[in-house]
């Protein structure tokens, strides 16, 4: 998957469809599935959950999320935890 | 409703007349129906009520909401508690 | 009210010459007649009153609010305190 | 004085040569005299003098206000201390 | 030095090798002699000195001032101490 | 490699495929390889990890990074602990 | 050094391959041999060191930072500290 990104937004591309980690600026995490995204890194994800230390907090659904709310996004599949 | 979503506005222009929970950057949420919205992600709400940790604080009916302080916006029919 | 608004901006504009509550990012609230604003959402209030938890804090007649300053903006008209 | 204000600019406008009270988002407010403005509400004070509560902490004599430190622009004539 | 004030840069074009007072975001003060400024209101200072609370806390000589970190500019010679 | 470094992007680009240091502003730093870069500084990192105070807390693998969250890039190989 | 600097980037200018002293808006220093700037004050820095209350906490080698986390730049060789 990494040897298709020559620009950050290539990453994004290939993540729609699949389960992805957001880390907000406020601490807390978000999950989902990414269905769509813009330039100003704004997101939908589908079966969104909100986390606090790894624990689920909230079911938000469809969820819009603004971009200028994010640090990181990764795709799910590629994280894991520190041992 | 998933399945309409190419890009992020997508979501909120099918979210119209419909009932949506807003979480803002103060840690408050405000639940209303979607009037309106631009593309700076300033929304008009019908019957917003303001909430802090789930309970309702204020009845603020019509309200104009600047994006600048919007985290994310879920239509409130996909969201759920966490159990 | 409701009805006329398509535009977030309609709902400043149908509220001309009306009593508006202002909440403020700094966790007070102004209230005034609306008598101006523009698309930065910057506005002007006559009469207006600085309130902090529902008391009035300070008249400071006619003021000049900074848009991005603003949380929210209500139609004094449409709200109402929560049972 | 309110009557003639169509845009926000006008109040700042028509209080040229005048006492204004400036509060900032550091909690301080700023009177003095309104020799300029901008479009960004870079301000410049004569005689301005730095306030904390209501006290004054400094004078500073002529000082250029960066726009985007401040809350709201009030002439002074038209401010009065609540009861 | 008022009296030809007729945008908010007039001051700071007025003041060019002027000592003058800069308040920042974080607290603190700098003064130095003002060499150079642009329209974002960056601005170069000569014998710079950092304070706090007054108090002198670091000669910094020859400085760059990002604009965007600055609450107001003051020319010293019109400032004076409240009583 | 400094030698090379005429603009700023310079030193991303000759930093493509290696590992970096990015110091975020919530305190935390991120590690991984450099994968790619836009003129936000978004930056995508490949086997990327989130540490605080110098610990792994979580591997994010291929991780899209905001750049407005971003303080400084620092090529691993250039970087060393203080004595 | 002072005389030829009409615009604030001359300093910049004239500080390439010197040391330089960075105050960043998170109370912490960087000083390094300044390699490239760009009008968003992005710098590359050579041989830098981040440093908290005047004691080097890292060496962080070639370092690219982002000119949104700085206060002011200060060529070294025109600073001293307070006596």
């Amino acid at each position: 998957m990494a040897n298709n990104i020559e620009r950050p937004l290539d990453l994004l591309n290939s993540s729609k469809g699949k389960e992805i980690l957001v880390q907000l600026k406020n601490e807390k995490q978000v999950t989902g599935t990414l269905k769509a995204f813009d330039i100003h890194i704004n997101i939908v994800l589908d079966n969104a959950k909100e986390l606090h230390n790894g624990e689920v907090k909230r079911n938000v659904g469809l969820t819009f999320l603004r971009g200028d709310t994010i640090i990181f996004i990764s795709p799910a599949s590629t994280a894991s935890s520190a041992t």
